[in-house]
């Protein structure tokens, strides 16, 4: 409920949204369905109503139909809802002294409580020929669409950057009979969430897909006329008709950090646990950044870092929106369970992996199983890799990989860290059990045993 | 590791097992795989290696193939880790004062270590003609033999009996063509796990599949002249050449009895939170008991009650494992995690029901949502329905249906009630996302907003 103190009588309290992403429109439907009494604006420069961002690949691949499939509402459905969408237009700076926010049309609106939601950038490295006709980066709706159509007369592509957008979209080339090359600078594919066994685990399953993965390997240049031709490494060429530039995202945090709201050395915009944002040292009661744009702390090492998962910004939507509402929720800190789907392969991750256990100074043990996930005589059971991180009796991270349950598995084991449970604990909690669906002793139970 | 204070020097543990179930033969396996320098014996009415009980409705149903696909392990594979079989041999009589075991042979077995696994018994009730040729229950392999054999000329089942066994098998029977009807004395199927709004929904899908359920109906006798001909309830007289007796099972525990070991209410042996047996107020650490012939303790209501989940035992069996090679592992309670699959269904609970919670007296409230166990714009996903229990501001218990997700939901809810996260706690809680697996606000989320 809305805190009388804060506001006039009669007065409707007045929340602008800026940035009308995933996450902005999430935290416009949450606050409309606890508070319908409430001057609710979302400043939005995509001219769409909401969208799946992460659904994208999927379209790609074919798993979903069409783009259009993935719009989650339109924007007449928000205008039903009382949302008051400026569609097409973007915030141009902040006036937090006197509450305002000024657009591009030359238009300022006030606000009581200012949620500033502004995203990602895509990282566009500085390469040579990155401009070229047939090179794309998936981001934004359009660039969905755009891909879509590229994909059509496609013969060759390469995706740079070996991340999760990555190699769904590699997926989705392969799928549509491009002949695929993945390149990732770093050692080893997907290594924000796997460590380099795990991720091997991943290639293989892409190589067998007849998807190429050079890793440890730096894209020097883009060549061609207008259209893209080959993409050069050092000492390879490779010809290509569709270039992915997969390479990473960065907070889009320009808007506030224009008006002097604390920015950290990721570049996000610096928040509470509320998610207020800061300045000069002091949080603005009235003024929450989330999503993309801001800094979370790592619940495990306390560091503040960049998290891009759609997950996140929803969960840190439904915070907000409580807290708006006169709520005091608080998140101490993010252990970012994070899932991908590299064609059957459903690949999970929690936590630390061993790069940024060992980046962050903190001594850990390392335990492996693999097994089934049922009964050895049931039929459709797959296989299940496992690796579990832990910190003295805890544990810090765990990374799955199999073609089922993997979801699940990485939600409890979320649970499980976040309530500081010990090995032994975890080894011994019950467990459900049918033969047609799982295995008596898990090999989850086997991995606790083994550290 | 075995404690030198345990053992006279150079004299190998004994460690006699009294029953070889699955939840023995799963103790013998955890003990010779922790030390290979133990005389380790089971005595074991069947003459089998070990096989999943649990198993044998599927290999009716025939997502098994043949009955054989669900021995686990052969004799010989015991004999060859060193476990020392008596096949075919039942203990008559525990020598507590002297630790010495009398068999039926007439032989006598002495211990440093006992553990008594004796199982479940089959309730059969008191009803005319349960003798009668084609009424069976489903215990024991040979059961599965039996009744495998007997579907081949069945035409019309009748299963007494609507728990998880009953529901199974009733399933199995359908996909056999045998028109089949369940009948429930209780007014709703599964009622040890579901409350009745949820029991529903498995109700509505056995009927879809054309198995007819008759709850709140009580069976007044079984006639025929050698072989059954039907199953008389009152005022309906139903045809069958097949009846199954689901009744639910009873602890096996008059061995422990005639022994002097405490036995508690529900007929069950009372063990403490190591699984020691107790006899005059003393608990026995040498002595210990699990499995189906135990009461265990429910973690939320500290009430005493039998248990005879596989997952428990095989828990309990490791538990009794580390505890007997000189660790010290409790479980202060159980919540007993429960999945079932009928048909595609996959059904969950964990903690209290309504009515255990009525039962007990707590206090409580309840909650539910359904929803999409993937994005909405992905093909395959499945409709899931969860309803939660609480009391004050934790859970305290969780059903679960749907066509997929079902098991690792359970296992995630049993940890959030193991550490009593309050309903706030696990609604803040980070889930992992991608389109083709989960959706952004899973439909736990609403049911836990909804408290």
């Amino acid at each position: 409920m809305v805190q009388s103190s804060d506001l006039d009588e009669g007065h409707k309290m007045k929340v602008l949204i800026i940035g009308g992403g995933l996450g902005g429109m999430s935290l416009a439907m949450e606050l409309s369905r606890k508070n319908k009494d409430m001057d609710l604006t979302v400043i939005k420069k995509e001219k769409l109503g909401s969208y799946s961002p992460c659904g994208m690949p999927f379209v790609l691949e074919g798993k979903v139909e069409r783009m259009e499939d993935i719009i989650l509402n339109t924007s007449d459905f928000y205008a039903q809802k009382g949302i008051n969408l400026k569609m097409g237009f973007e915030a141009t700076e902040i006036d937090l002294e006197n509450g305002k926010v000024h657009l591009n049309s030359g238009e300022m609106l006030s606000y009581d409580k200012l949620v500033i939601s502004t995203g990602r950038k895509t990282f566009i490295p500085p390469i040579d020929g990155i401009d070229l006709d047939g090179v794309y980066k998936l981001s934004d709706y359009e660039d969905g669409e755009i891909i879509f159509e590229a994909m059509k007369n496609a013969k060759k592509a390469v995706v740079i950057g070996g991340g999760i957008i990555g190699l769904e979209t590699a997926v989705a080339f392969a799928k549509r009979n491009i002949k695929t090359t993945v390149i990732e600078m770093l050692p080893y594919v997907l290594p924000q969430i796997l460590d380099e066994d795990m991720a091997f685990i991943v290639h293989k399953r892409l190589n067998d897909m007849g998807i190429e993965v050079f890793t440890s390997t730096k894209v020097l240049s883009i060549k061609g006329e207008r259209k893209v031709e080959s993409v050069v490494t050092e000492g390879k060429e490779f010809k290509a008709d569709l270039v992915l530039i997969a390479t990473g995202v960065r907070p889009n945090a320009d808007l506030a950090k224009q008006a002097g709201i604390t920015i950290g050395k990721s570049k996000g915009v610096v928040v509470n646990s509320s998610f207020n944002v800061q300045k000069d040292d002091k949080h603005l009661k009235n003024v929450f950044a989330f999503g993309d744009c801001v800094e979370i702390i790592n619940k495990i090492t306390n560091l503040r870092q960049v998290s891009a998962l759609g997950s996140s910004a929803i969960l840190q939507a439904r915070i907000i929106a409580e807290n708006i509402c006169g709520g005091d929720v608080n998140i101490e800190g993010f252990l970012s369970p994070t899932i991908t789907l590299i064609g059957d392969l459903q690949v999970g991750s929690v936590g630390l992996t061993s790069h940024t256990a060992k980046q962050s100074g903190l001594d850990f043990k390392i335990s492996k199983s693999s097994g089934s996930t049922r009964s050895s005589y049931c039929p459709g059971r797959k296989e299940i890799q496992i690796k579990l991180l832990a910190h003295d009796d805890k544990l810090i991270g765990a990374q799955m990989i199999a073609e089922e349950d993997v979801k699940e598995r990485v939600n409890a084991i979320t649970l499980a860290i976040k309530n500081e449970m010990t090995i032994q604990d975890l080894l011994y909690t019950e467990r459900c059990f049918t033969p047609p669906l799982s295995l008596l002793t898990d090999p989850l139970i086997r991995a606790l045993e083994n550290f």
